[in-house]
């Protein structure tokens, strides 16, 4: 192992390596340990932390023009390394080289978001709040601010925060995730060429202990979280105990609704992607078709057998592949565990994907797609996050049924609806307690523009991830209350003061 | 005490008398018991709980303008009964009438914030965010909200939050201070009489046993506090547990900076008011002057002491009383304890009000304003929030070292600075890290359409009380990406189906 | 005529009986000569721009909360007035009461807008546009403005603007219609009472020598109209010439379009208000149904003339009464000759209205529901606005039909479809060349929190009325670009400054 | 003259050489003819018509991050073109080259404002105006818009109009000043290579001929225009004529403020560059000088003359020159005409520049830089917009007299005080009649992220240049109020319509 290469962590704008513990990066195309990973120790934090702080009082004074225009450059240059890093993500991750570039591509969006701050960091005037008395609000950085990512998505989900974070004024320290660390890494490099000064972005790779660091210091004012709802709920709960803000967002079980009148072609294709993209890892992923009425459960998973039988399964750099490898070995083991579990709670198993096997792969972590029909509420494959090629479709005969289903669902991340009446949609998007929600739209992210957040045990804190609420999230507000006295220069009176001190 | 008026609690919009334990309500201007009031016991929360619960969905779907309406009616209804809240006020609190008439007009300001509404709910309509794609953000209602209020401001405060939180579509429990819940409770009353239905707005009187049911119980989805800093960060990190929003907000040590080109005699009126008015008993209190340069510190103590001299104390209903009681006798020792403090740590202690006595009033909290000049940061009595008639002069050379000594204390709630010159005024609003700042203003509280928060340890949560923050505080956030198939009733292809009807 | 009731002029807060020309008030429901209005001359409208010159300093620096309170009280009292105000506006303009009560119900809706005023008139703050350098903007009135508004809502269309324009910081020169002032005066008497300072608001009666007055003194800064097209075209090109800002809006001729999978009934109950509703005399009435399908068209028609059957025409006062007369005697004629003259164009005349006789009401202005089918592009019925009782239905092959037709009309003020399909109400909503759209809305009047305009030659200018874009037409926006040089009082440069001038 | 190389006009993505008619084009720095440029006739405004009304309809219906994303391609262009586009300003305006590259970046900066499209044109959207009744509002482009141009930042004036109008969906025709335009059409064959659809933007040379074609023809649905006073009342009269909206920019004479408390080293060396830079032809330059007290106007003109004396004067091109030549050789005259006339006025001509010869460029159009003391209100020298290097000194003995005189002006486009004392600031401010105001910054021009625009008779009407007020500016508003009729699919009603498809 001591060949392989060994990555460090990003401090002041310098590869560190420091840390006395590691654990090894796989590439689960193959299943080979490829990299080495150093983990973080309290001192490798300290040293991160001090930088950011350092850093923090130039960045804070530097027009908010001149940090937009530091994104602006970044967009530029991810778009030029856009195949090196969709490679990194591929060799890490597992999934295939398309899925990777539209990942790239929805982090872009929010480099471009945070290019805006100029816009997005104006205050509120108000004048004569009383006579001759002035009143602002102005939206100032926090100082040190943190990030921790998840594996599904390397370059997008730390995209989500550090470039509004540091385009609001604030410096920060990411700890991306310790499967596939590659491509943030280097996303992080090229803003340092866009102009990101040193210190502005720490990124420190590590576990637990990296973690508890930066909730435990003070210096350190939000953490922002995306992973399972468990480790939320620790971050949200800890972080909050030692005085910071905390956006901590977890797990989902997002369910798609096909009402009878949907175009059921349509349907069946968007819900290919949303179930199977990625092999399910995404948290808007949609394990679970609500069909209304047997006539479109059974229309529905008809049209799934046919697509799912044209699926290929293959290493992610593989031209034509639709699906790669699920993440690690344990995750693959846990995911087969669920489609099991699902056998023997009762649920029909429609297609099974556990035998399959990739040729001149035979290490690799892979798993066919897996379609059950007749999945119900009480299930583990119904209630848990499984985060694998494993879709159920569930029969209710009502929306009513379907809706008030989704709402005693422990998660609220995403969901939608296929439909072509105005009023069911109107009716469901309005009441179903989901925080994203699509109509005709299979995986409803909201764009750039917007802000990412679901509802119930899927999102802890009152402001949701990138768009207009980081801006919120990112920025203390400061109100500003002015009167000037009178008889002064205006007057004349100045012309006689000094001489009078 | 038995024949003492009993205080009761406002659930589901009546009066209920339940609870197993109470305690006495004084009138501080005699120190006589007037009123017996009831503590709630975890029954009587279950009651209010379940009441704001069960009148959530159809308050929820009110249309804004018609919440805001009562919000208007409510108004029209506070400026009639001004006289009546007043009385209880003074009555319970102390203050004098006129300070209670200042506060219930602060807080009508914030019902009429909350008439806005339907402005304010407004979301973010983006067309075309892919081909005929369209996305919109609505801000909903979080369900069942909370606030729990001090004694300082009975009527204010408790009116900074639920006339939002239910503009907004929530319903709500206000736990008021147990020390002056008259005002609190009347005003509650008015909203039903405004037309706020039955369980929208519920009013529990309790303590300790009360909160923790509050912060407890998932129906109630976020939590409102504004109290001392260590009641409000245990508030906040218990809420945040149990997977609460929450904004908590805590103590203060409000500095004033006088700087030598000021207008003296107007910083002199100006600090008066804000030192002593409520008997500082205000989290915007300024209890500390900053001089700048000794020239300033001689010229506004010895306008201080003229203006003391002045100063009338007594009951707060007697006309012409400047200053009434403290608010209860643990207070005023509490107090006058602070001020033996002071004495003993070395400040110079310019006027003692220690000994004053009301004729006629023997048995009320009394103490008269008090003055120290060199007071310095390692004191006690710089150091903690004395929330008392005291005022403290710190002398310094520079602004930088005023700001330096401001920055430097665990609170950062408001603070001011006294100058003509332009750019003292910008360098120190810019810089200083406090959340609420006056320019020659000495109690810089935000107006209703901006917001109320603190920095550093006075407030803890992300978002500030009242204005713009309140509504994304007491929201949701729901982001619908929506698109509609075509081949439909648009081309023609559904002309066959009315036949089947 | 000498001794009816004699109406001058509010100026300056008072009463002003001159002009030296006058003309006669009718009530249409008897046709009855009532009162005498006087018009205004030269000097008179001089009075009035001059007390509205001299109020403006004033106002203008009156803070917007209490501008906004001004409009608050006037909320309330409209509300106890409401049936006086209702008699006032049937006697002179002949609608139903309910009808009036719905009208003025619209115009409190503006007034409680402009309420708003604090919220609305924030500015937006930059900090540090360049190395400390902040810039804002502020929006500050115009000074003296005007509205010259038409008969058909005496209530509702002035309250559209000068609540907006005066709580801006503006003065406002209102001329209302002069067949229908009363309403209008007596809210402008309410306003004074409501705390408005004499000269805010001053109302002159007059015909086109005051407008032309209005139009063409430099004094008035900006111009709102509402009327018909080709008085608004001669106003916005007059008055920009005069260098003034102006909005004016013009006629219409709406469009229902009903899509064969439309709820037929719904659809019928919605046409006949919209058609109907104060005889058809509102630029948001349809005059048109495009029917898609002959099968739609037929049940449509068969709906109406079932409906229209159960009508009941009569004074607007009497109860019952579904419709009124029409506004004048001249009127009458007009809307007579339309129905004829399509007749004569071939317009199938499904039901005639023309022989209706209200008993006891020979002389009053009644004209019975006229409905035609077959009505074509070519024709006059279709093309001009007729402003009546008069409801025409074409037929079409299909929505892109019906959108080509609508879009290829003159008028561009409102439309709507009745449909069940999401894709036929977002294609329709989308490209219709038409300002405001109801999906299932007949008449979609924007509420007081949106803005009102049409597009093509239904309005010109860039800004609507009412609503966000009034805050902005009443405005102008002022950017300050502020730096402070440094070595000041801050550094204490100022100690040695005056010692060297 | 037919070796010179001719310039003609850019449509539908090609350069054409169309119009009879032409003109030379000139070097200011040497006087001799370099180019020859072609006038559009009736035929080359149709063909530019007809393509932006060809491309109107898919560009239209790109999504608003598409659009977006050209302009962010087109910001790298305009940096990587930077030297190449300076040069064409030098060379046919004749400023220095760094001032041409203060135009290009300030011009770039709208380019940056634009590519925030998807953010500024997010709609309002309102949940519940009426019970299960939603509406919104979009801001939908216009359709084919228009620009005319300036001499002076042929740069920078069209880049204020077109990214914004193109940004929001329109298609634009410019019509850039005839004197200097290959900057300005360099520019746009730039966009075209940053992904502009050809047809999106046309740039048409010509003179009134062409002014008037857009003026008048229907399918022009907004002129945005910067230029002289007499001409852009011309322009806002007629287009407003034509039913068009309309801004119109004109001319200004900007007076700064020097109070006695100012830093007057610093207040000198900002006039200088506000007084000469570019000759003073600039809309934003100061030529009045403003001194309250006669010490005040004595030391600004001690500073000024000690500056004026280091300055160089000489052609653009050449290192370490200050001030290049004028831009036509009867623009020079005129300026020399009106320095002869404040001299015959009375004014005292403290430094004259009329005598300065660059040796070399003996034909080029150079004006020394030229200094008055004593303009008085009365002259011509006072009054008139004068677009040359003439700095006029006015004394006063008071702000308030200061005010009283720039309020008393025909313009009001930009103004500034110079100052320490935050009280004169904020009077100064809030009261003057004038757009754009600095506080110790002498050319207030708002950034790009603020809007542009003067008061009085500097701009006609009521929407500002570039900035927020661009936005609503290039696009109408359509508002949509939508209701969903019940029983429906979600009932179940529709069950049974599948089985007849």
């Amino acid at each position: 192992m001591s060949q392989l290469p060994t990555i460090g962590h990003l401090i002041d704008g310098k590869t560190v390596h420091s840390g006395t513990r590691s654990q090894p990066i796989y590439n689960p195309a193959t299943g080979q340990i490829e990299k080495t990973l150093l983990l973080a120790d309290a001192a490798t934090l300290e040293q991160a932390i001090a930088s950011a702080q350092a850093a923090f009082p130039a960045w804070r004074n530097t027009p908010p023009l001149k940090r937009a225009r530091v994104m602006s450059n970044l967009k530029v240059l991810l778009e030029q390394h856009a195949d090196e890093l969709c490679a990194l993500i591929t060799a890490e991750h597992g999934k295939v080289l398309s899925d990777a570039l539209g990942e790239l591509q929805r982090g872009i969006e929010n480099v471009e978001y945070a290019s805006y701050a100029p816009e997005l960091l104006k205050g509120e005037h108000s004048k004569n709040v009383g006579p001759s008395i002035d009143s602002w609000s102005e939206f100032q950085p926090l100082g040190v601010t943190a990030g921790i990512t998840p594996f599904n998505f390397p370059a997008m989900v730390p995209l989500w925060m550090w470039p509004m974070a540091v385009a609001c004024g604030n410096t920060f320290i990411l700890k991306p995730s310790e499967r596939d660390p590659s491509s943030t890494l280097r996303i992080a490099e090229l803003a340092l060429q866009a102009g990101l000064p040193p210190g502005v972005l720490n990124v420190v790779n590590g576990d637990k202990e990296a973690v508890d660091a930066l909730l435990h210091d003070p210096r350190v004012k939000a953490v922002s979280f995306v992973g399972s709802t468990p480790i939320a709920e620790y971050i949200y709960s800890e972080g909050c105990k030692h005085g910071k803000r905390v956006q901590a967002l977890g797990g989902a079980k997002n369910h798609a609704v096909v009402m009878p009148d949907a175009d059921i072609a349509n349907a069946v294709n968007a819900l290919m992607g949303a179930a199977y993209g990625s092999c399910g890892e995404r948290c808007m992923a949609i394990p679970l078709v609500v069909a209304v009425g047997d006539a479109t459960a059974d229309a529905v998973i008809a049209g799934l057998k046919v697509e799912i039988a044209k699926m290929k399964v293959g290493p992610g750099t593989a031209p034509g592949v639709d699906m790669g490898p699920l993440v690690t070995k344990p995750h693959f083991e846990k995911v087969k565990a669920y489609v099991d579990q699902g056998v023997k709670e009762g649920a029909t198993l429609v297609v099974d994907g556990r035998r399959l096997k990739v040729p001149e792969h035979e290490d690799g972590y892979y798993l066919g797609p897996c379609l059950f029909d007749n999945v119900k509420p009480g299930m583990v494959t119904y209630q848990e996050e499984i985060f694998g090629p494993v879709l159920g479709v569930v029969r209710v005969k009502t929306l009513q049924e379907a809706m008030d289903m989704i709402d005693a669902h422990e998660y609220g991340n995403g969901t939608c609806i296929f439909t072509r009446d105005g009023e069911a949609a109107r009716y469901f998007t309005d009441h179903i307690q989901v925080g994203m929600v699509g109509v005709n739209v299979p995986l409803p992210v909201p764009v750039a523009y917007h802000s990412f957040g679901g509802w119930k045990r899927s999102l802890f804190g009152d402001l949701h991830a990138y768009g207009p609420d980081a801006m919120r999230f990112y920025t203390k507000r400061k109100t500003i209350t002015q009167r000037w006295p009178s008889a002064g220069v205006r007057e004349g009176a100045v012309f006689s003061f000094p001489s009078s001190r």
